[in-house]
């Protein structure tokens, strides 16, 4: 956590932000922390932290409290709370079968969350932002307490530019060049910053923030579903390339006598290790969605023979193009995600003994393969942290704009939409 | 180039320190400049300029001349010029086939080159570096003038921890866990710093810095030889993964059906597109080596069909995986480099064909396809890059210190073998 201490040549008020925003960042992190635990995880002295806890106090962000005791003679220690309604985002999910809205408040509690089926195949734009302005009208519907929304997340299975949220390509959803972030703006208003992202992306910024790659510096995050996403963090950052469109190992090439991929090339990892291989290797239907998934993994459980087969062949291919991933990025920890998550107790030895097998030893060696632990969600975790950044930045603009964010929030809840 | 303008609250030896860096930097990278273009590149004032200018006089890194008047009315502006044997590099290249030995001066004059032939195959690691203590010796003996020696870079075809110069696998070469830094310091001494590096991650280094990348932020390279590596350049830094083992392209599993690696894995992309695999194509003998490959390439100029077609199947390999790696790495600009640079002209269009039908558009638009310009010395220019990093980071340390380099200079020249 970077803080700059005071210098008498740097200008007082650049400081005092900075500052600020070093406190929300760990709290919003790691959650309630002590003054002492501020003073070292920041950097700032004690003095300072009290005066700026006493700023971010009065601005609504956070709160003081005491830990409930532990059994330890003497009064427990002052707590700094983040304050999870004083900074609430909306974070959106677009899945290829579902969609997903929900609250989001400072400290990443969820406040509500809905998630909705839909049908599996291409849509049209219009017809995805409607339900996603109506799904954002139901939670916003459900709150128990008003409260201030900063910011916009939003996740999509498909390619997109940062700067404004075009969508190049998603070809789960049929989708080139559509401008998701302009008609998002249309729907839910330009008052509030919209931010767009890959899911995948987001759902390794989710994992590396609150999941199962905390703490850890070069991150691979593999996720399967019907296509195949990946995300990387190199030295604690996200990497995505000159324009923000790298990461997408579902594409690099593993088998030229292979199945036609949804891109149009031939032998792509997904067509191999995507949810529709596996099903089709079981002898289900590829196109049977989430039900004929789970009805597969249940069938795993029981024993079946040949699921168990179907299984171990998708872990081979899984295993190779990991291979090649670790040779050219020679992460430290791979982190799989969605339907890899799930199958992951199946085909973690047989992944681990093709790396063995095809993975250079130097970068095979330090890697550790493990399950993500947010699910389906990290995606959708993911956006709200997206969302939150410009607070988390410069939290010191939120601390006095509550009538203007009050008349935004206002705007959003009279768009809701019968759902 | 980054500098730091004087700040009353920071330590003024670190900030004369810094800028001294910023000036060496820029003189290295760019040839000569006037004071004006100083000023422009480092943000530094004019008046800072003159001062630390004069102290890199003074110690010898820098000189001050005029440059022939261009035509212009007026006299010509002073120009300040990097001074080649202010600060001298020793780089040596372990090719496959051949090794290298040079003195590079600052600003990047190859003052004393010499590359002798060597049997293809394994060899050990004491007859390696013995042999490279050889060609240090013999262009040690060349020197028309005397020089400080300040660094010393290696090149070689294997994954190579940077810290201590381990050569974890160099398939090539036969080599695993090999301490080839260790063995270095003993017969160079360890009076100067060593730095061991993979060949393509240092011919990138080299691309960008005076080669066909000067100025692209996001540079993948891929180099051909009997192997296949890789190195990247990200937001204008080398990116190597975790532990310095990254970007060994050449082992991304292509081909299920394919032939058996030098790795053990079978169908690595290097078993497509290097050299054995041409020169099989092409009816060669594939352990024919650099004359065989001389003959290829002749033959192709003379537009035999058999040539053309094993260069047309090549190319098309070349592009498979490189479509994989733009939708992983959405790099902005490719280089070829060693193999890949020569077979350039025949296999551009094939390559471009082949992105075409198999990358995602959204990485595949902007990028684009050059060969090289440095050629087989990519790697030793690359070499003395890295050995002169010490020097650009801190040029004030190397100021005051002749009298024990001039020490260290002579030890090196002492140890010269018969060649």
């Amino acid at each position: 956590m970077t803080s700059i201490r005071d210098e008498p040549g740097l200008r007082s008020e650049t400081i005092r932000r900075a500052n600020l925003s070093s406190i929300v960042r760990v709290l919003h992190a790691d959650g309630p922390a002590t003054r002492s635990r501020l003073v070292a995880r920041t950097g700032l002295t004690r003095s300072a932290i009290r005066g700026l806890t006493g700023e971010l106090v009065a601005g609504g962000l956070v709160r003081e409290g005491r830990a409930a005791p532990l059994g330890t003679p003497g009064r427990p220690s002052p707590l700094v709370f983040p304050q999870p309604r004083g900074a609430v985002v909306l974070a959106l999910d677009i899945e290829v079968d579902s969609l997903a809205a929900a609250y989001i408040g400072l400290g990443g509690e969820v406040l509500e969350h809905v998630r909705v089926d839909r049908p599996r195949g291409h849509s049209s734009l219009v017809d995805v932002v409607d339900d996603l302005a109506g799904l954002a009208a139901v939670v916003a519907d459900r709150r128990p307490d008003p409260f201030t929304t900063v910011g916009i997340g939003v996740a999509i299975p498909g390619i997109v530019r940062r700067a404004d949220g075009l969508v190049s390509v998603a070809p789960n959803l049929g989708w080139r060049d559509e401008p998701l972030g302009d008609q998002l703006v249309r729907v839910l208003g330009d008052d509030l910053p919209i931010s767009v992202a890959n899911e995948a992306d987001l759902a390794v910024l989710a994992e590396s923030r609150r999941g199962a790659a905390v703490g850890a510096d070069h991150v691979l995050f593999v996720s399967g579903e019907v296509g195949v996403g990946g995300g990387l963090i190199v030295e604690g950052r996200p990497f995505t390339g000159v324009a923000g469109y790298g990461g997408e190992v579902g594409h690099l090439p593993v088998n030229p006598a292979g199945q036609v991929c949804s891109c149009g090339a031939i032998g792509c990892w997904e067509t191999e290790v995507g949810a529709m291989a596996l099903l089709r290797r079981a002898g289900r239907n590829p196109a049977g969605g989430r039900a004929e998934m789970d009805a597969l993994l249940a069938d795993a459980a029981a024993g079946s023979a040949a699921v168990l087969a179907a299984l171990e062949e998708t872990g081979r291919w899984l295993g190779l193009g990991l291979a090649g991933l670790l040779n050219v990025l020679n992460p430290r920890l791979v982190v799989f995600g969605g339907l890899f998550q799930r199958i992951h107790p199946w085909v973690a030895s047989i992944v681990e003994a093709e790396l063995d097998r095809r993975a250079l030893s130097a970068p095979r060696r330090p890697v550790r393969v493990v399950a993500g632990s947010l699910g389906d969600e990290a995606p959708l975790i993911g956006a709200a942290e997206l969302a939150f950044e410009p607070v988390l930045a410069d939290p010191a603009r939120w601390l006095h704009g509550s009538i203007d964010r009050a008349r935004n929030q206002a705007k959003l809840t009279d768009r809701r939409v019968v759902a």
